[in-house]
């Protein structure tokens, strides 16, 4: 099964791709997605909607593992956030993949077993998890790496249309992401 | 200059499509995009963005404008909005559009004099300004033309290229929504 998890923003929007099996996972592409200020929130939006049509078509997954908006802290963010959460979501369902999605104390439950962990325990996790050789640098990559981490610790046995998606993948990935290639994974 | 106001939703999403020039306006086209409440939500934003599409191609905005969201009341429907109107802007940028946003206070403002109009007042102020035969049916509906109506209250004089469009969409505007046809207003 293919997750990839997704910390939706306007700014930076991290993402992470990792293949998951019966007990093992490995990250097979990691970034983020920005977009300038400076020009118009539609215009980003727009841009936003391209980079992960494109991410969508490289790496087509079968779930997409979004990080749930908030609003406590700033509103005006909270809208951008959503805005983009929304854009990656209908994006999602035109690839054909599910949606789940997974707020950030059920992210760190699962990744760290603690709701309250921190950002620097999440990236130690991660690295763990997905035996990186070198921490990921981005909080935004880490975080989409521990949602897509979350969503696999929700779904155990990867279902028979995911095994024989994730066969028919496998070529492919070997050959576009070797698991020997961190290169992949540095942002 | 063609505008088209945009009351975003998930359930439903109103529109109107309204031609502006020198202090003449009317409405070429309104109605209400709808998505199943019991499809996902990553499926219905997908839907409400192949209804959108169809929308800006048929008629094509020189501005999307749209009702600002606003968390006060039910957050969990403000997410929802705010996923929409994500996808809505993404699409008016990828149409060549440009988008204004407004808040409910400043399309009352416009529309009535008076920035805490009730849907009533707003209903019946569009009715006037549009020249319509009879009240639009649903608020989604309404409101959508009312932010279109305050879009064109702010931009007054029609810019040359919006002058230009116009006078080039104008042709296929009559041919599809005659002037005297109410039926393109029914929900």
């Amino acid at each position: 099964m293919l997750v990839i998890g997704v910390d939706p923003g306007l700014t930076r929007c991290g993402y992470c791709c990792v293949e998951g099996g019966r007990g093992s996972q490995r990250a097979l592409a990691a970034g983020v997605i920005r977009t300038s200020k400076a020009a118009p929130r539609s215009v980003r939006l727009a841009e936003l909607q391209q980079e992960i049509v494109r991410l969508f078509e490289e790496y087509p997954p079968d779930v997409v593992a979004v990080e749930q908006v908030f609003f406590q802290a700033n509103v005006r963010t909270a809208v951008g956030v959503a805005q983009a959460a929304g854009v990656v979501m209908a994006e999602a369902a035109n690839a054909g993949a599910e949606v789940s999605e997974y707020s950030p104390t059920e992210v760190k439950m699962a990744v760290c077993g603690y709701g309250r962990a921190d950002k620097e325990q999440v990236s130690r996790m991660v690295q763990t998890l997905l035996a990186l050789p070198e921490r990921l640098k981005l909080a935004d990559i880490s975080d989409a790496a521990a949602v897509a981490l979350c969503c696999l610790a929700n779904n155990p046995g990867a279902s028979v249309a995911g095994q024989t998606a994730r066969a028919a993948r496998a070529g492919r990935a070997a050959q576009t992401a070797p698991a020997d290639s961190p290169s992949v994974l540095s942002p």
